[in-house]
């Protein structure tokens, strides 16, 4: 059990919006389909624990990803999202569009590369045509009246070009804003990033003119870098985190890309820190210890393995 | 390879020297004793790939640790320390130091707990009994010229006493460094410790009249707080940090405690954050994956994982 919270560190946000990518960005690279009852249970159980953010899949093309093909399905599963709730959906073109519009979903994200070399891998296209793809899906979403939420996978490093400049990541984030999305999440795809880097990217994002509230950060624990990046993160005025229940997923592209920093061990820092959450650990570790027992294997979360060892 | 230093975040010291314990907190967990002629090669690659503090071995009586019982024949089989770099010994009463002084040993280190239940866990004594049976250690120590590490552990929590008051901690540290140590490493021995926590025993230690020059630290990753913690205890002014090369060791008292925090991915955010530590990172990885094999199971270590894995 964690001892009291000790509130002696300042400059932190007195609380914190997970947001939960598992089912998500963490099933997507199974390849064994799980059952869409399965995948209906976990996003219950998800937000039965306190989440309040919870992306739960994704209509991309089944041909891509075929263990999203059963988006619609999940969706008529879960029912309309409750109040409060933000229960998006990844769009990646308006054909994705136009099915989750049919399933009544009231957030989309659409997802960018920082770089050149993983927009053509990831994407089958550079920044500025996958930029430019997003434009009408962005508009007719507004139109709708759907809340957009932005990515830029490999923010910091990406394993073909190294480094990655912050002020060309920045330019891109100015971009989508433009475009109309309402909030942007900062990808550490590969997770190689350390708090420099963080603090240099906020600083070129700032110089843009865009608000730290409309900014998100999803760090990798590929390099155990994950939880010091957040904490500087949070110092500098970021309150939306994203993170993975049980550390489920990564990236099928990328090299070393196991490793999205598991929910668990976040909260472990955040409730430690005194910053509020509303989501109960012990629920959570239960479901992706439940979570993990459907995959057949252990959970990556080192919180979750150090509360369910056998002594 | 890691990208280039981003030195954006402020407040950081030039340099950190990295306090190597994987030869002797690492290695005395190991249930199947490791030749001598291993440990040696083990510590000679430390030193090779640039670290100057290696502990190295602990004249703990064979009967406790069998993996130890070696301890005067792997100092024989290393000789003296370069000049520059610190080689020191566990030492656990007077007897071991006689044997550390036969050895020719130039630095010791004494081990107490912070809390009274891992105190008579661990050294079958009460935190007051143990730091008067440190006292005629230290004081000989001293009268020989030796240098004297203390380690105080369970600073920040332990699996019976929940919260370690970081007042009472303080008071022992003031004990110790009364008793005539050089220097204190604060143990997070079961990893609970969140960033609040390193602050507020910082202060502590101050309010004592502790040197932060006079402090290590030493996290456990077992919750994955490790990197955040010490990046905080950076920010204030640490510049001496203990790792265990691939991440080998833990308690073999303490519930859930494996997990010391692995050297490489200490130096991943060292080196990230333009912090010079004199070590070569894929030396190091070399030295942990040829001892991952000696040992017969892969490395704890997030970063050796990251790079030495299949593609």
């Amino acid at each position: 059990m964690q001892g009291d919270a000790v509130t002696a560190l300042a400059g932190l946000p007195a609380s914190v919006a997970v947001y939960e990518v598992g089912a998500r960005d963490g099933l997507q690279n199974e390849s064994a389909v799980v059952p869409v009852a399965v995948k209906a249970e976990f996003v219950r159980r998800l937000l039965a624990a306190g989440l309040t953010a919870v992306e739960m899949t994704s209509f991309v093309s089944p041909r891509w990803v075929p263990q999203l093909a059963d988006a619609a399905d999940l969706l008529a599963a879960l029912g309309p999202a409750p109040e409060g709730v933000r229960l998006p959906v990844l769009v990646p073109n308006e054909r994705g569009l136009d099915r989750a519009l049919e399933a009544g979903v009231r957030e989309i994200a659409v997802f960018g590369s920082a770089t050149e070399t993983f927009a053509r891998k990831n994407l089958k296209r550079s920044v500025e045509e996958s930029l430019a793809m997003f434009a009408p899906v962005i508009a007719r979403a507004r139109v709708e009246g759907l809340a957009v939420r932005g990515y830029l996978s490999m923010c910091f490093g990406d394993p073909w070009e190294g480094s990655v400049d912050p002020g060309v990541v920045a330019g891109h984030a100015r971009t989508l804003f433009d475009l109309g999305i309402d909030e942007l999440s900062l990808g550490d795809t590969v997770g190689v990033a350390t708090p420099g880097q963080v603090v240099a990217l906020l600083d070129a994002l700032a110089a843009q003119g865009i608000s730290i509230d409309q900014l998100a950060v999803h760090f990798h624990d590929t390099y155990g870098q994950a939880l010091a990046n957040t904490l500087v993160a949070l110092q500098h005025g970021v309150t939306v985190v994203d993170a993975s229940a049980g550390g489920l997923g990564g990236c099928p592209y990328a090299e070393s890309a196991t490793g999205n920093l598991a929910t668990e061990d976040l909260l472990w820092q955040l409730h430690g820190l005194g910053i509020s959450t509303g989501v109960d650990l012990d629920a959570l570790i239960a479901t992706s210890t439940w979570m993990a027992g459907q995959l057949g294997r252990p959970s990556t979360s080192r919180v979750v393995q150090a509360l369910t060892k056998e002594s």
